[in-house]
């Protein structure tokens, strides 16, 4: 920021400055303007010129002044209410210069970041078991290889985005990369498929944790979906906070997680170690018999959808690349490392809980989880198995979390780039994306009233939005690469055309092994998405266009007030005040009555005449009891006249003192406001009347 | 009506007339007024006369046009749409002038007005018993002499009543009545007590009807609550089409059933003479022995709570005596004659259904209502039977549109009143009191939901509000009659004074004996509606002291139009246009950018001064991103420079060709249009700019 610091903090904010540097310095640009006016127009007024510093405001520069907190004091009761209950909720507004501070440092960052992905863990395998269970117990063993594959996807998965987040500092979503190196419409393929995604996390995790409420205690059961739209609820205000404070209040729960996943690992292992020596309570209930079969043939369309299910442990795994910005500087190296520890730390548990799984011969079923049945074998049902359980439960829906941070993100960036409504880039209070918070939270509700929280149908939809942007997004660094070829840049290439095939073999897997079972519903909206994306620009383009003017504008046109047109439905103060100020406005004031009380305005006549104010009064009858067209005709009529010209219409309004107060009067002055909105060369002016 | 016939009805409305007679007569003094007005002002430009006939008017008198039925083409797309469906619902607009038209016969307005009424003796004689029965069998032949009671109190209401018609025929309502004569507070209260009732007799009505339809068809029994709200919304378009259309629809149930349960009563009567004399299969089920214990003691107050449940059959009496304007004329004469046959039609019934109940000893079972009973016992179950039930089923619906009749009526003498809102005295394109019928269906729409569709919990609090408004109408017009002392005015006041004092005590029973079953409620909040009549009255009052201006005002004051603020985004043709309009408002224009880009801000200020337009650039920098408390306070620093003075804000606003493209833009403009309404001394502008 180029602008020298506030230097009248502490003065009186009413008070005159003299010493030349702030207000008055500030206002002298616009006194030698009205000066040259006041020469080019003999006769006119003299014009009055702010000489003391307006209350509320600091001047920061020539013809600057920097709005204090008390400027953004809220006004009115239903205001400082509102305010109030803001400041609760979500705290106190921050200012936009404190932006740098609201960072992530690795530690907080990989909370924020990676909930999603590293929850995953709690049911990938489970989805792969569940899936090649089809085939019978003794192709359970399938579940080691399938994970390894996965592991490998992931390793060049992360490798390839450790590339994007220094190629992208400030943030290379997919959308981004691809949009810059293959062009707009991958670009809007995989912004479109990520938000289907990032819907459908916040959707899934949620009911998923919820389940793991209602399944823990059962009373609660037929409350899931209030349950489910409260985490929602949660969600929303804790993201409202900003992106610091979820970082804080995330932070735990996620390490505990790692720390109980990994301990169930390690004491896994040694006990296997061990007990493979001494063995006996261990392997007691699995049936090693079952696992000699493995090699028999299993249909490879199976072994390909227990591999597509399992990839849902990778959702999320791009969020990082993604939220570069809001990590502390050097952002890019922040960035890479947490990635870094992310996926090792996400290979590792899901790897550990696979091979631990395949050795106990675990078999998934509808009471228990892969995860719970593992706790109860290492832990045996110690104080350890509840921690493991409870963070289980925490982190699934936390894991929303990652979509929260992202979500309003991504859809800030692509209505910057006009493929979204602007009120996207709005940011908040607390500097977070309020609009992409709402929006996201609207459409996770909706998901999660029409499927009643239940994820079972929302799972097939999930990860083929994922891997569609994976594949957009290294599928542009392929091109990055190539385009810039600067050092090592081969070595790179090679790199990213490795994660963008894998990775499209993947989304063709998940999207062909689930596409009956729901991924059909992705791929169809896809495409809407991108429609919508471009529709949006189209109309973004088109009015820019209409309201561009030239480099350097032409002089500001000669303009005449022209006809002036005051409605009144008879004569009181707010009148009076009205036609004193049209007739300032124009020599050319007509007040127009409408009525369908003839006799009623025959009285308003005789009132009119005996005043005798210089205004001609005409009544307009509507037979139809309709006051709003006979008066837009009458403008017709004189627009017919003289095209082109204005018409302004000024309206006296009395203003209740309550808001409530308005329900008791006669909308018609909000209705004609309205229509005449969408009329061409009519302006509107309300002088407003205000009651006690 | 005192105006000319249209004279240019067949001429091309855009030719000037010649003859003098039409349009330019009616111009004249308009132009005569500027030709003053332009020898007081030297210099001022010449102003132009409307000299042709603008298109879609039609001169009527001199300055007064009226509007053509052109003049009142919907607008738009949404809005032709929305009409040619108002167009399918409700009708052609009808002219307020064919509103003498608009008139019932006495055949349609006993169907209107009596179905109230007369759909009572369904029930009435059932809820006498349900009472009786409580005590044992032996005192059900205390239904005859509560009969007989019931049929007096409705002949000394009836011949009430007929007075008031003939005293009020502008409409005697209960409210007018007691106002006009006993002041305000027992106006509103009878006014109050009236209203709900109305909105009670809806819900009733339409649920008992609907349970005759789920009894009968019981695979309909779970869309009850659905069932009774589609036949509100029947009932409200319906209305809406307006009160001629709805008394064609609503008079051949009304006379099918007054004709079934009057050959229900001759035949049973004929047959009973007869069967008297062979008597076998008619007294078979009928215990005789059981009726010679009538005189044994039964509480005074079963008999009186027995009474009260009768009294339910004299709901909708007054709906004749509050509608007499839409009566054809002439009015009174026909309201009377119509109010007399009505209640000798109900009386007739009432005792005839008493009687034959009496006879046949009927009990009241939870399977089958007692009119259900007679008429299989009376047509032996015979084709007359079905069509008995079919016009009871119809006429307990349609019982409903009594009150859609009466409800929108009250409301809009009470609104011209100021007792309620004035939007209640609005007529809709069929002339019906749109808002009346609107609100009247969604107030009947919430007890319907709240109490589920279901009769039992409203009965009891019917009837109270009608007796006490018949006792406050009464004791109106026994003071009317006291004040006038016309003609015959001890007989007239002897009437009514039995008919006030049996009105009383009737509604002093109801109340006491059903108290506790609810009636509580009504007790409670007519008190709670009287309040709210007054505190709607006072704020108009207030209003219009408020506005209240001399016989004949003061001269116009001279207005000077002062500062003019154009807030901007940026440069581009909507803000080329509006600061050109607010130049030539005013000398002292400033455009002011609130941003929280100061770099974006700087770039903006380079582009103003190559412009060089001539008006000032003022840039307010909000550190907390919100644009319109920093614009709000900086209009309050204006303000506290000169305080009193007008401040005008001139707005640039984009609109778009389409509604929904409004979402893409943000709200800024009208947001800041509604803060700004609630500042005194600032008027605001609009200057649309349109694009396609």
């Amino acid at each position: 920021m180029s602008r020298e610091p506030p230097q009248s903090t502490d003065e009186q904010p009413s008070e005159p400055r003299r010493d030349g540097a702030g207000f008055h310095t500030a206002f002298r640009p616009n006194f030698e303007l009205r000066e040259v006016r006041r020469g080019q127009r003999p006769g006119s007024r003299y014009v009055r010129v702010m000489k003391v510093n307006p209350k509320g405001f600091r001047p920061v520069a020539p013809g600057v002044l920097e709005a204090t907190p008390e400027a953004h004091a809220p006004r009115g009761n239903v205001g400082r209410r509102m305010a109030a209950v803001r400041r609760v909720l979500v705290g106190q507004p921050l200012a936009t210069a404190a932006q740098a501070h609201e960072r992530l440092t690795k530690v907080k960052a990989l909370a924020v970041f990676s909930s999603d992905a590293l929850s995953s863990v709690a049911y990938a395998t489970e989805e792969i078991l569940l899936v090649l269970v089809v085939a019978g117990t003794g192709v359970l063993s399938g579940v080691l290889p399938i994970s390894l594959a996965i592991v490998f996807l992931l390793a060049v998965v992360m490798i390839s985005y450790r590339q994007t987040i220094h190629a992208y500092p400030n943030g290379g979503g997919s959308y981004i990369v691809a949009k810059d190196n293959l062009g707009i419409v991958p670009g809007l393929v995989a912004g479109g498929a990520l938000m289907i995604d990032y819907v459908l996390t916040v959707a899934v995790s949620i009911s998923s944790g919820v389940a793991a409420i209602t399944s823990a205690a059962q009373s609660l059961h037929p409350y899931a979906l209030e349950l489910a739209l409260a985490a929602l609820l949660f969600m929303v205000v804790v993201n409202l906070r900003g992106v610091r404070e979820s970082g804080t209040i995330f932070a735990a729960p996620t390490y505990v997680f790692i720390a109980s996943v990994m301990l169930l690992i390690i004491v896994g292992v040694v006990r296997v170690v061990l007990g493979g020596l001494s063995g006996h309570n261990l392997l007691s209930s699995a049936p090693p018999e079952q696992v000699v079969h493995a090699t028999q043939s299993i249909g490879i369309f199976l072994v390909l959808r227990a591999f597509a299910s399992g990839c849902t442990a990778m959702t999320g795994v791009e969020a990082i690349s993604n939220g570069v910005p809001a990590f502390k500087p050097p952002e890019s190296d922040n960035a890479a490392k947490t990635l870094t520890t992310m996926a090792i730390t996400l290979g590792i548990m899901f790897l550990g809980i696979g091979v631990l799984s395949h050795h106990f011969g675990l078999v998934p079923n509808n009471n228990e989880t892969i995860l719970s049945q593992l706790g109860h074998r290492v832990f045996i049902g110690g104080a350890l198995y509840y921690i493991l359980q409870a963070s289980t439960f925490l982190i699934l829906v936390l894991a929303a979390n990652t979509s929260f941070a992202d979500f309003p993100r991504l859809s800030s960036i692509m209505a910057r780039d006009n493929f979204l409504p602007h009120q996207f880039t709005f940011r908040g209070d607390r500097l977070a994306f309020t609009n992409g918070i709402i929006v996201l939270a609207m459409l996770a509700a909706v998901l999660l009233v029409v499927f009643n929280a239940s994820t079972d149908r929302l799972i097939p939809l999930y990860a083929v939005g994922v891997f569609v942007a994976f594949t957009l997004s290294q599928s542009g660094m392929v091109r990055h690469w190539w385009r810039l070829r600067g050092h090592n840049w081969r070595r790179s290439m090679t790199i990213n055309t490795t994660g963008a095939i894998l990775s499209g073999i993947v989304a063709i897997i998940i999207a062909a092994t689930k596409f009956l079972l729901g991924a059909w519903v992705v791929v169809l909206l896809v495409p809407c998405l991108v429609g919508l994306f471009y529709g949006i620009y189209c109309h973004y383009r088109g009015v820019a266009e209409q309201l561009q003017v030239p480099e350097i504008p032409k002089p500001l046109p000669e303009q005449r007030i022209g006809t002036v047109i005051v409605p009144i439905a008879g004569i009181n103060r707010a009148v009076i005040r009205t036609l004193a100020y049209a007739r300032a406005l124009s020599e050319d004031v007509t007040a127009v009555h409408v009525t369908d009380d003839l006799s009623g305005a025959e009285a308003l006549r005789g009132e009119w005449e005996r005043w005798n104010n210089g205004v001609p009064l005409l009544i307009l009858e509507t037979p139809y009891r309709s006051f709003l067209s006979p008066f837009l005709t009458y403008i017709d009529a004189l627009d017919a006249r003289s095209p082109g010209s204005l018409v302004t219409v000024v309206l006296p309004e009395a203003v209740s003192a309550h808001w409530w107060q308005n329900l008791l009067h006669n909308q018609t002055a909000l209705r004609l406001k309205l229509a005449l909105l969408s009329r061409p060369n009519t302006v509107v002016t309300d002088v407003p009347y205000h009651l006690r």
